[in-house]
């Protein structure tokens, strides 16, 4: 904790599910980095490559930096609410910004090989899951960080935004799937059938993925890993609870 | 309620939740069989059509099915818990039933026409997803349903069987996408790109297959939507807490 005093011990088990998280989230964007790098040409913006950046760019965005994000209140559980709060929505801008990045690269790239754009369930999947994970994170900044919103409008809007949250970082994963799938039925159609290296490498991604996806879920939504309210929170929110006899968003968040 | 007393009232909002759920669901097998039927010849069990029996069993028992019965413990919420539980078992039990009819449609139609089996993420993810499933229908029956398990045992328990019910069902989702994207590649490869109907008609599919697991999760993890424990399990879930101080399988289920 920032003030000195001894660190509170977080719950058993905890620490070890959010390390196999972060050891999977390295796996997954080192796989994607070896299919892309091994089989795939490599990555490049001006070249013939730059579709690969698109690949790369999800797993990094949507995937790896967006569960991170989700687990900031159980990794951070004893610091204070507003600091983790920040690094919540700075760790989700920064995933945005990267997905951003790779979406252009696909664009791009489709742009330049006469491809036409957003015909696929990935690319619905996909395009869907990252507008409203961009709008999801203005209402969290609207909702949680400006000034604005009262006590009992956040704790209307806290429960759909975890909710809403959960459900968008599953959709990520679906999409990142679905795009595994297109390109390998596009790039080794033919050879996919017989078990080839990239074949097996791209589904072990896969697999990798839905693997990341349980860890952090289940570390989401284990009731006795929520972060525990601070002193502060607990007093306001009794005061609050008296007022009200409504949920409070003190609480484990 | 089964003794003639009036039924107590629901939420309000959850009847329109079920409502719209089951609407999903209806609409999900009819635009199956519109796909199925329209553009794929039908089905039949002896005859190339085979393979069409796959994704229609999938998406009945591995989705509608597997996700009506997730739901019982909120539809039947005044019920006596036992019965509930069986329902939940039996509708669970006629999912596996169905999806091995799909998967043995699906092995037949490989055998016949030559092509190998289970290397594609799809089959990766959908073969995984039907094996847990069915483990998971097993320990439910064995901790839920055989009287062996302790009380304590099954408080254990049951938090890791609602986890990774939900979990599954939203596998087997991903896996219908997985699947819904394969077909379109193999079929309709050159002009999918072009937003032919077919393609359309599927993403379309796919778009509500989404939305089905977005609604039927949402009605199973909002907490006041849990179902009350009646009075008598109440009475006996107190009694077993102060004897254990820990949670009590009674309670919201």
């Amino acid at each position: 904790s920032m003030d000195g005093a001894p660190t509170p011990a977080s719950p058993a088990g905890l620490s070890a599910y959010v390390a196999v998280s972060q050891l999977l989230g390295l796996t997954l964007l080192a796989t994607t980095g070896a299919w892309l790098g091994r089989y795939r040409g490599g990555v490049a913006w001006h070249s013939p490559l730059q579709f690969n950046i698109h690949p790369l760019c999800m797993v990094l965005g949507m995937v790896f930096l967006q569960g991170d994000a989700l687990l900031v209140y159980r990794v951070f559980r004893h610091e204070a609410k507003r600091s983790t709060k920040v690094l919540h929505a700075l760790l989700h801008g920064l995933a945005l910004v990267i997905a951003l990045v790779g979406i252009i690269a696909v664009f791009e790239s489709h742009r330049t090989k006469g491809i036409p754009d957003m015909y696929s369930l990935h690319s619905w999947c996909g395009m869907a899951a990252f507008v409203l994970y961009l709008l999801q994170w203005l209402l969290g900044c609207g909702f949680f960080l400006l000034p604005g919103a009262s006590f009992s409008l956040r704790g209307w809007y806290k429960p759909q935004h975890v909710f809403f949250g959960i459900a968008l970082f599953v959709l990520s994963i679906a999409a990142c799937l679905l795009g595994i799938t297109e390109m390998l039925l596009f790039n080794i159609r033919d050879s996919y059938s017989h078990f080839v290296p990239e074949g097996v490498l791209a589904n072990t991604l896969g697999v990798m993925l839905v693997a990341f996806g349980l860890v952090v879920v289940y570390v989401l939504t284990r009731d006795d890993w929520k972060r525990p309210p601070l002193a502060e929170e607990l007093a306001l929110s009794m005061d609050f609870k008296t007022l009200t006899e409504g949920e409070s968003p003190g609480g484990g968040s």
